[in-house]
């Protein structure tokens, strides 16, 4: 990637400045272990600039209903987030549920109302304990340090927490964009929301941000496929707070500037890492597949045939098996709505061409059963139609996975 | 269902007059057990109106481009099929065995080779040894008993043979519609593409056979899915051959004949009770899930929900683990695409209601996880929107359907 990018691997969406969080055990699920964190604040020292992106599942949560309406100015200031009940599914009461965590963590933070967003992920349909979310919001005390527990109070299904950071300069100055996210892409609806949040201390123009969050999003964490299911909980959000008065007078980074191609290669190092984590993390997943599509006639149909692939059963039950079934593979490009002509097509396992200009690749079969049995998998398809490229990632399909989803009880 | 049909539970594509049906032991895999039926024919005593409904997978096999071609005139005489290889993805020497399949059908029936249509069905990428399928054909004595013997000849990881036939009576004569299919789905595309052949001996009027055919399809076939997967070879085909000179000179079942609702019923009976073969016998699957839509906006509404509930993996696997794990059943519905409203759902398992009305109904948990340890689960979904109904067909998901899908190897 960017050569004038840092990755800052330990980062956390508290690296950027300005920005505190904290987290606390509230005890949101009956069998929660204790000090098992699950209710979480950030918290930015300004009002600042702020965008999301939703789920597409027509079933709202009542968070997601109230965090667009109280981002419908652009703006927010602090965000507050469980895990162990989704508050999803639950009718007019989810509603004032939602609107009352709002309000606990306006009253927390000293700001408005309006300016806080709310998140949730865990079981459908039931309704969240709020005497215990009262009680929790009032020990979390949010510090510069807190990036960590928050990203450790919004797991589920999450066996590790997500977070990163990457840092860019810019005219002597240093800025960062932090990131966590949780929940392996939609595996579980119960359990495994995907949520992400990004933080940057980078004096981001307002006018600019919901389409650096949309193509960053665009081209990461909705290119992660574990199981198909969309969640009605699904959110990435972005929270811009230039902080250390470096905008006051100063300029900000918008259409044209130069800065922008760096923050946007920022946002998506940084998206791009979550994603792959959240991937490598997918219910009973021991591999992360990755699969690039190239010479596709636009970059959607890039990324309708990318997708595919690596949400193909077939294939990831192939990948788990060590499997170098690339009939798989084409077979789903041929069904993903992604233009594409037999003749043109070339695939490569594990960089070992496999099919080529129409016809199948000789290989040896037995050394490429090898090669794949690799805890990351690539494939790379060329269409051979255009210039559009996309990358999706997923995960095996294991026995683990059916074992998990099916033992799990209501 | 209708009761003036009568289901022909042993019934063959053979059941209705005018057909002659054989297969034989090919060996078109090297590691086939002796005697395992591979390559099979169905001949009709006159070239009949027949019509055929395709994959849409973009990388159409050889031997479907053939077949549209030769049904483009509505006619056809004989079918060739094979097992064990499914000459798909195999470029130009594809195309010439499709050809030469069709013409050793065609001599051997002594009918035209536009006349013959061709099906194959197996693993993807690999060439049809046509020495074995030219000594096969020469072996083939098609009969009058054949339909059983063809609908084995078509399996390959099937575990039972599918077929079927149903009778109706119209002014004192007595119609057959038969049917046989393979593959589970579209559940592994190197071995199981669906195949669906339906034979029937009323006098249909060749101007309604394909639309008779799509409606039936689209109410059956294409309302099964098993893990998502569109196989290259997917075929559905119907040959009307009136026999016994019943015909000659009489009334053909076309538009507006009074006997066009029992043909359509009982064309919908053999090839929904193929569907729920099909389903039954999904790789690795214990159970048989029906997932029902009322009160959709519109059936394509309907059809869409219910396919795609019953195609979520989240609810199959409940569905393996005796789950009453209802969310996920309204999850698949929020992102299917299809118009709903929170407020104005209902749904049933097995007959207990657990949402309605747009709020969950309590109900007992360990009791509905006993219903729900059946082989056969229901659900049913009212949108509570309009007249739109749908019922698709699927399976549980196992442990066991990964392991044979890793375990392969090509």
């Amino acid at each position: 990637m960017d050569a004038s990018l840092i990755d800052v691997p330990d980062g956390t969406i508290t690296t950027p400045r300005g920005f505190l969080a904290g987290a606390t055990a509230a005890g949101i699920r009956d069998d929660s272990a204790p000090g098992h964190l699950d209710l979480a604040l950030l918290f930015a020292e300004r009002r600042c600039p702020a965008a999301a992106v939703y789920t597409t599942n027509r079933f709202q949560a009542p968070p997601l209903r109230l965090t667009q309406r109280h981002l419908a100015d652009g703006f927010a200031q602090g965000v507050i987030v469980n895990s162990g009940c989704a508050n999803s599914l639950t009718g007019e009461q989810g509603e004032r549920d939602a609107q009352e965590m709002a309000e606990l963590a306006a009253g927390k933070l000293g700001v408005a109302v309006g300016d806080v967003v709310v998140a949730s992920t865990g079981v459908t349909g039931w309704l969240l304990p709020m005497a215990r979310i009262r009680a929790g919001v009032a020990h979390i005390l949010p510090t510069e340090d807190g990036g960590d527990a928050f990203a450790h109070a919004i797991m589920t299904t999450d066996t590790v927490a997500k977070q990163t950071a990457a840092r860019f300069e810019w005219e002597g100055v240093t800025y960062a964009v932090g990131g966590a996210a949780k929940g392996a892409g939609m595996i579980h609806v119960d359990m495994a929301t995907m949520l992400a949040f990004l933080t940057t201390d980078a004096p981001v123009d307002p006018a600019v941000l919901s389409s650096l969050l949309r193509e960053t999003a665009d081209a990461s964490f909705n290119m992660l496929t574990v199981d198909g299911a969309t969640s009605t909980n699904d959110m990435a959000m972005l929270l811009a707070s230039p902080s250390l008065g470096r905008t006051v007078g100063g300029e900000l980074i918008g259409a044209g500037h130069p800065a922008l191609p760096l923050l946007r290669a920022a946002l998506l190092r940084v998206a791009t890492t979550l994603t792959r984590k959240l991937a490598r993390d997918g219910e009973g997943a021991t591999k992360l597949l990755e699969v690039r599509v190239d010479g596709a006639a636009s970059v959607a149909d890039a990324r309708r045939a990318a997708k595919t692939v690596a949400g193909s059963m077939l294939m990831k039950a192939a990948v788990f098996g060590n499997d170098p079934n690339w009939g798989r593979a084409l077979d789903a490009v041929g069904y993903s709505g992604a233009n594409a002509s037999e003749e043109r097509l070339s695939l490569w396992m594990q960089d070992v061409e496999v099919f080529g200009a129409g016809a199948p690749v000789p290989f040896d079969a037995a050394a490429l059963s090898r090669a794949l049995a690799h805890s990351e998998v690539r494939l790379r398809i060329d269409l051979g139609l255009g210039e559009g490229s996309a990358t999706a990632w997923g995960c095996d399909l294991t026995p683990e996975y059916v074992r998990i989803n099916a033992e799990y009880t209501t």
